[in-house]
């Protein structure tokens, strides 16, 4: 029997190599051109909203990761992207270079005389990317010139950035619509770039909606008709934007156009994220820097992070949910083999599996579950049958711990010798207030103990969670200010019982977040400010029980208040 | 010029036919099967959890939708699954055909004796589905059984269900794993299960790993090898489930399995919102009775709404974010013309473009919607201009009145020149505290008028909103006695924002219900008393101002504290 799990790299692009134009690493390998436009493309995705210093630590992951390169930006469209050139100047960019976007000179224009066009060499970076129509229609419609026009704002645009010394990357937007419309006018655009000097064509699928085949089919036609390097840049407006990248590369394409966690406007760009471990790990392509495609799964959070976006649990490869299994069924096989539902092992690009076991119903699931949090119980048979007791109380008044691992971590650790609580909640109250003509108001009060200290604050928020919340974060912080940086990434609640009306249970699901990672904890009450309240209270106490650099802080245990 | 956005539908298609195996209905149309897997599937996503009632719901929603088939659950597995199919077997179904799910005999045993073959039969569904390995790897190591016996676990299970008389439907798990491994196995397993009856063999990439042009080239292999239909099941761990099955349709399949949303374990199963409207749009198959397609976005919405999750924006074709148009530049050309940055138009799949644009198409719907309520709005255009803009601006705020037509039919009474509203809030206040020692306390006042009458009463409940219920409901049985049989059946929170952790804004959502029947309410706010009480307010007004008993009552409108 063979074990083909995981398949061995370059496996499968041995068999797609005829008819593909290569382009060899001094050792041979197949190398594909990484081109990363979150800062530019990915900014105009809904929701996306990044400063100059955002933009300068993104840029900054990007180039650790080892990406080719990095559009910053476009100059002429607002002074936030000129800040972020004139900051980039002065970096040292280990693998990446910084290109700056912008489009040809007007229609009926000089491209002496074009202000994006002197905005764009004002960036000052070494690449400069830019964008033209290849589309009759759009050319007519939108830009309402004529299609002679159109070319010639093309070569001269070129032309005049290459004389300046640039290296120039062109987008033909609009490519694969134009090319169903007119593929001899589609591709005159792209000559027209490429007989300028252009270094590079990118094919842009500029509305998402090119379906793979008739993509390839213009990628090879293109791949003939032009000898610069040949791009690709897609949308997922079909669910196809990684589909087709693949398929392009695959039939020649070799420059890859992407945004991390795939942000862009509407629906998004090509996922980078899944697009880089399918052309190294399963295609043999040489992408990024040897041994940095382990760094993916880190990268994908930490752009999520800077942009304030909550990271997808959903996203392929790096997502929280990639290497998760829950049906039983499935877990029971896992057990048996690892990579019985898994299509790589998730430490190739930096992630981890999880296993999410709702029923802990055996003692020996305990013992393999707190060893993946590093607590030894194996030889602690009364702890485990306490813990094992606890859950099943806990389950009854409807905790759910499959996806509360924090919590689960918590109460395995409550229950050892040495444990000492971070801090003890003595009461709280919240007040959430309608009178007419005042709106809504909500406070809370909380006393907290820590160690001899007793801290007794207050705070509004916008609804009575958001207001307990800051209370208690006000309380934590005087003594662990670490806490600021933890934030609330998703707080969602679940009615157990149909049967009770606004008298039903509710379970309360957290998940928390720092520039370490995220964890998840949960509560149930019939009471929903209880029920936040136990969630909210576990996701704090989280970090401080288990970093060690915190819980050294932890004061020695004062006797309960009754 | 030829402006050939949206594309003709069928056009790409005439492209792909030849070597592809139709299935031609009466009329000459290329139908694909639509075999929806959301109540199964879709199910084992983390986070997912859905009582018998909302598979009923969703059931119902996909048979208006028009699938063929809705995989209802696993009757082997758990309870509630049975529940499911008890009493889907006493519902009426218009296009679709329940199937219960389970797996083929353990090894070793007999099918007469195999429980699960007979909880089966016991769902009593006119199909059934059975997986069984088609790797073997999984079979050696997984089922820890030979190859040999495993072939007569297919073929033995399928006959006994042929022989009870019921469409037989194969997945082949594991199958594009193990042609990889070994082609002539994960064949014989197909041929095992045609040999014995089975109407379709579906090929499922179970981990999700494997990249198309392989994918293409083993459907096309076991198209050759097997005479009954044979249909395709993918996984998007690569991003890549859609594109495999368009591929594999393109290649011959013609029964697509999938779920809503793309819900389903790990990252997801195929997204039968992208595959529907991609194969029926832009391929010119038929998937859905004629016209259905436009209820693809709100079937989607209902599914995620009934699931308690939030609707993902970037939800390709049916999300919100999918002609949604940000940038400046795209939003002159979408002036000049809708087309130029949208890969079809957005109303086909039943969604919207959202740009600054009043909405004049929405005032017919608004008539419409009325006359169902009893209420004529053709002669009375400034009410319906009123409703409509209340509307716009209250689903900004997070309303969502979908499933909420009794706050949708309120609102328009509203605006009726003839309205006296049952009551009016003058104030509240909920107090929510925990003091050591004595456990939780939720307390609420409410002071409403009602006519010239003003109540002022307070009550204790088991949490917030429990006590806020309480209050009111005293306050109106003074006035309304017959209040006091209405019931809060279900009460479900959403958080509609994950940026803000406890800060987000949430949709509270209530059924209610008495011996007259049950109605759904909403209301939207960042404080979660605040939408609670919305709901609920509504939720106590609606009996009161729909029952001509009752709204006979309602004093005249005496003038409002400011």
């Amino acid at each position: 029997m063979t074990m083909r799990r995981p398949p061995r790299r370059g496996e499968a692009a041995e068999r797609f190599r005829e008819g593909r134009r290569e382009r060899m690493s001094e050792n041979g390998e197949r190398r594909v051109v990484i081109y990363d436009t979150t800062l530019r493309d990915g900014t105009q995705g809904s929701g996306v909203s990044l400063t100059t210093e955002d933009k300068l630590k993104i840029a900054r992951a990007l180039d650790e990761l080892g990406v080719a390169y990095i559009e910053g930006g476009w100059p002429g469209s607002n002074p936030k992207d000129m800040a972020f050139f004139e900051r980039a100047r002065h970096q040292q960019w280990r693998h990446a270079r910084i290109t700056a976007f912008g489009s040809t000179r007007r229609a009926g224009g000089t491209v002496e005389e074009d202000v994006n066009l002197r905005l764009l060499l004002e960036a000052e970076t070494p690449a400069v990317t830019i964008v033209g129509k290849a589309s009759p229609f759009q050319v007519r419609v939108i830009l309402g010139t004529t299609l002679d026009e159109n070319l010639r704002m093309v070569a001269e645009s070129v032309a005049f950035l290459k004389a300046a010394g640039r290296e120039v990357i062109f987008d033909a937007e609009h490519f694969f619509d134009g090319y169903a419309e007119d593929p001899d006018y589609a591709l005159a655009v792209l000559r027209a770039a490429c007989d300028a000097g252009a270094d590079a064509v990118v094919l842009c699928d500029t509305n998402g909606g090119t379906l793979t085949d008739p993509l390839v089919r213009a990628v090879r036609h293109a791949l003939s008709s032009v000898s610069c390097t040949v791009g690709i840049h897609t949308h997922n407006d079909c669910e196809l934007a990684v589909a087709n990248t693949i398929a392009a590369v695959l039939a020649g394409a070799m420059h890859v156009q992407g945004t991390m966690n795939g942000l862009g406007e509407r629906i998004g760009n090509a996922n980078l994220c899944s697009i880089i471990p399918i052309l190294e790990y399963k295609l043999g392509y040489r992408c990024l820097p040897p041994g940095n495609l382990r760094k993916l799964t880190e990268t994908s959070r930490y752009v999520a992070e800077v942009a304030n976006l909550a990271h997808d649990p959903r996203l392929p490869f790096v997502g929280a949910f990639a290497f998760t299994h829950k049906a039983g069924l499935h877990v029971n096989a896992i057990a048996k083999h690892p990579s019985a539902y898994e299509h790589i092992p998730p430490e190739v690009v930096g992630n981890t599996r999880h296993v999410l076991v709702s029923e802990l119903s055996g003692r020996s699931n305990i013992v393999v579950k707190a060893r993946s949090f590093g607590i030894e119980l194996g030889d602690k048979p009364e702890v485990v049958r306490r813990v094992l007791e606890q859950i099943k109380e806990l389950e009854f008044h409807g905790y759910w711990f499959e996806d509360a691992d924090a919590s689960l971590e918590l109460l395995i650790r409550r229950n050892l010798p040495d444990y000492r609580p971070p801090f003890e909640v003595l009461d709280y109250t919240v007040l959430t207030e309608y009178r007419n003509g005042r709106g809504m108001l909500a406070e809370a009060m909380v006393k907290l103990r820590i160690g001899q200290h007793v801290f007794h604050t207050a705070a509004e928020g916008n609804g009575p969670v958001n207001a307990l919340d800051r209370a208690t974060r006000k309380a934590l912080q005087e003594f662990y200010p670490e806490i600021a940086a933890v934030d609330l990434e998703d707080y969602k609640v679940r009615v157990l019982d149909d049967h009770h009306g606004t008298g039903a249970k509710v379970r309360v699901w957290i998940r928390s977040g720092d520039a370490h990672g995220s964890w998840n904890t949960v509560g149930s009450s019939e009471n929903i400010i209880e029920a936040s309240w136990l969630a909210l209270a576990d996701s704090l106490a989280y970090p401080l029980v288990t970093r060690p650099e915190l819980a050294a802080r932890i004061p020695e245990l004062v006797s309960a208040v009754s």
